[in-house]
């Protein structure tokens, strides 16, 4: 196979079916490494943990070329895969999501919680144990989350629903089932889908409102409606992780470079927005707990309202990265700032 | 009284006491005019207000002048004319404060309260109603506090107290105690007085943490100690005030050109700043009432959060005001921003 020095390793006259067929074998290959770890590791420990990350990690890769490059694949095939994988990726996120949820949560009732969370002064008695009553109470809520989620996804790798899907990547890790069109060169049909996710995350992004998110202190992420305005953010998360992945085909046996520092940061800002989103949501739903003491639900109310604005602290972030190209879209697209 | 035209408007040649003499007569004027209007209007009403404000606008003018230049004036005399006019501007300030206070808490309450302060799912019925509920109490306590200001003002303007400071104040729109000093040239003294005046605030700036100001989302308003730390930026605010006066005095009289831009920002950036954080020691001691509702603390300590939040942004602002001047101060005052 020949690869043209023009293209600066980029596919181009291969077929398309030679460059996305050994992409979707190595992932399939490390989904099962991942599963066997998993397998191997005891019950709750560190190893438990990777070997899962690295699972999902694979399964996140596979449903993403699935979902890219569809045009190429077998469509009722790629499809029912990509529904079991989000099923069981989801299952396996939801442990580890309630410990960073939990983790996020109490290191800033910490960082709250040492300082006027409650203020020192006046009456503090009942306000003082406010901080480490909300923190006892999100400890209880989240780990009995984590427990669920733990032993729903214990519950998820014994069915013969996990069974079937670990077959099916299997099979992938020695056969693609590819279309007739992933035999052109892969410059004519694996680039454009490619692209076409670029430019579908291009697109989202010019729709977020970065005008207004560059401008530091908005106060935009704490008022109204605006936690139902988080979708754009998280779908532009998702496109982005897409748009990441089919450069990583693109690229794949290239010498696969390292994604550009930008897109990874990026990724970052929108995971830190996701985190921070939840988080908040979290604090909101323990201030629901009935029975409550006041100064639990006023610490409760300072945490939401702290990861709301860590929320825009990260929209922020994600603009500073992102703005030497979309600048021009938000200037256009965003509302003005007042 | 001759006037040399290059110092470009500033006082030079003239007699300190020639310049010091006719601003003080002038604020005196103010003053006692603000004090007819006040008494001449109803009680309760829009032009008490604004004679009030006029009237502590020349007491903070005349206080400022006899600090700055207290060199050139009686000192016996104006230290004690400074105590006095410090305590009436407080007592008068005290009922604008809170209408202020909670005019702001309301506004805010209201931009929040639109939003998901409480989230529109789950068991929302006790948590719609805490933000109505914690406007309610806010308005029951600054209403009060108000009526108390209220009363204190009017007690403070039948009392003797009172009569002896705007007899004094009468005295000093004709007449000024000056000292020797004040025969001095104004480019002597006068012109030195008021250039302490702002080394005062620049010092004070310089030690401002700035660089970390000028971080956005830094999330240093929230935390750990972080109220007490707003003292120094309360300091500027008043030095800052004493420099625009200081100013003023100098330029009296040689067409007396608007205040720099940038000053006038400045301090509006400070007085958001002090107003934002009594705010929210307002919010959490209303989080102190017993017996309040879990969602009523709830809402209170999201206002309190945004209040802070206010606070940071505030000094944000400032610091994009005065940075042109005061960076290269704070990259090496400042701690590192990690």
């Amino acid at each position: 196979m020949q690869r043209p020095e023009n293209t600066a390793g980029i596919a181009g006259q291969e077929l398309a079916g030679e460059i996305l067929a050994p992409y979707l074998h190595e992932q399939a290959g490390e989904f099962l490494r991942g599963l066997r770890l998993h397998r191997e590791a005891g019950p709750d420990n560190q190893s438990t943990e990777e070997a899962a990350l690295a699972l999902r990690a694979a399964a996140r890769r596979i449903s993403a070329t699935l979902h890219t490059f569809r045009p190429l694949l077998d469509p009722v095939w790629a499809d029912q895969l990509r529904a079991e994988l989000a099923w069981l990726s989801g299952t396996l996120a939801g442990e580890h999501a309630c410990s960073a949820r939990l983790a996020r949560l109490l290191d800033a009732l910490h960082r709250l919680a040492g300082s006027r969370v409650p203020p020192p002064r006046g009456d503090t008695g009942t306000l003082t144990v406010g901080a480490a009553r909300a923190g006892a109470l999100l400890d209880r809520q989240l780990t009995l989350a984590r427990t669920r989620a733990h032993s729903a996804a214990l519950q998820a790798l014994g069915s013969s629903r996990f069974h079937a899907v670990a077959d099916a990547v299997a099979l992938l890790a020695s056969e693609v089932p590819l279309a007739s069109a992933a035999a052109a060169h892969a410059c004519e049909v694996l680039a454009p889908a490619a692209l076409d996710a670029e430019d579908r995350l291009d697109r989202a992004v010019a729709a977020l409102p970065l005008a207004r998110a560059a401008h530091p202190y908005n106060a935009e992420a704490l008022v109204q409606e605006s936690e139902s305005q988080d979708s754009p953010w998280h779908q532009v998360r998702l496109l982005l992780r897409l748009h990441r992945y089919a450069q990583e085909v693109l690229h794949h046996g290239l010498g696969e470079p390292e994604p550009p520092e930008r897109l990874l940061a990026a990724g970052r800002a929108l995971d830190r927005h996701r985190d921070a989103a939840e988080a908040a949501a979290a604090a909101s739903a323990a201030a629901r707990t009935p029975r409550i003491a006041p100064a639990t639900a006023y610490a409760l109310g300072v945490l939401h309202a702290d990861q709301r604005h860590e929320v825009e602290a990260a929209r922020f972030a994600f603009q500073r990265i992102w703005q030497p190209v979309a600048v021009s879209h938000a200037a256009s697209t965003a509302p003005a700032v007042p």
